[in-house]
């Protein structure tokens, strides 16, 4: 049966600097090197080897693809990459100290532009330091301004949909290395997750989650890899 | 105009054990990845960046794929591996200290294995320490039993006829990251090298080698981008 192995990538750069990263793209801490090494070790020891993998087009969640497939001795297999994996756009927020964005804003319109569901962040300037619009990594991708949650979602689904789905048909066992709001969306998809409630599910870092899947792709399972 | 750039992976633990390769897959020393490291600080000084990277089931030579495309900001680009690509397959002599099979078998005959053009090394044993034919990363393969280079030519340049031609076709830039055998049998067709000479032909690690192309994808030039 087909299954399905979710990974968050481990701390970047920015998660220690405390920063809004979305699409920017930083790379991983050693201690994020170190998270994706032991997902690695751990899908070796539970011998949970995928088959396939997929990730976003930021360098935090390729490289921790490539170390956890180095780790479980599966670098060879087919991988592909996508900006519909990408990170959730956080528009004029990006490479704002968290901290000092609650101080000018207050806790609680951060925390709306953090955890609503359907409300994004303010649009990111154009031409502004962080403006990915003219990275040739996006010359093909209408780049987001900002994206909520919701908006989010909306980009990830239709690749899961006509990309992944497929995959998982043909009896893959499937590796997703991608970002917190990335995975919400299919976690939210797979789990049947409500609006208000999957704001708040905290997806933790390099812990591969396992969906056991039925013939129709609907999960009859999921599970941390860890506790099994 | 399409360019395509050849990588022969960096040093590997066996090339430092003084072993013979072939397909047994071995990482890459510190050195070989510092090599790998400094060919993608080449490529971005150089502003030669790839757009598209092929490389082979082995590890030697795909982590050396994706630390040149860390080293010169393109991790994102799509990437495909094949076989096809691998190293020539040393047959029996996998495994072996280069040292003692000369002292065994004598300076001629290992010349004849390791530089004859037509001569495949003597088979490997079925079921043998170092026999590959139940891996599953070669599920799909018929595993050779032993290699000449005139056999690795035969099937890695189909899939440069098949696979790599059209990418180029589309004006891409692609990086070939891949092995001291594999990378003759494409300069051998690019450049027109006899058999006699291309089994004399060194192919240096970590040095990228540029070929421009014409519409036809018949090479204009070709150069080490370390001296431009």
């Amino acid at each position: 049966m087909p299954r399905l192995i979710l990974v968050r990538h481990g701390q970047s750069e920015w998660n220690l600097a405390n920063r809004f990263t979305g699409w920017w793209d930083v790379g991983l801490t050693d201690t994020g090197v170190a998270e994706a090494e032991a997902a690695g070790r751990l899908l070796a020891e539970k011998n949970m080897l995928p088959t396939v993998g997929f990730t976003s087009f930021q360098t935090r969640a390729i490289k921790t693809l490539n170390l956890v497939l180095e780790g479980c001795g599966r670098l060879w297999i087919p991988t592909r990459k996508s900006w519909r994996l990408n990170e959730r756009h956080y528009g004029g927020l990006t490479g704002l100290d968290k901290q000092q964005t609650r101080d000018k804003h207050g806790d609680e319109q951060v925390h709306i532009w953090r955890r609503s569901f359907d409300t994004p962040p303010p649009p990111i300037e154009p031409g502004s330091e962080f403006d990915l619009s003219s990275d040739p990594r996006y010359a093909e991708v209408e780049v987001p301004a900002s994206e909520s949650l919701k908006d989010t979602i909306a980009r990830v689904l239709p690749y899961y949909t006509e990309n992944i789905e497929p995959t998982l048909r043909g009896g893959e066992t499937v590796i997703i290395s991608a970002h917190g709001n990335s995975l919400r969306a299919l976690v939210k998809h797979l789990s049947g997750i409500s609006d208000d409630e999957i704001t708040g599910l905290e997806i933790p870092t390099g812990q591969p989650i396992v969906y056991e899947l039925d013939d129709n792709l609907a999960a009859t399972e999921r599970y941390y890899l860890s506790e099994r």
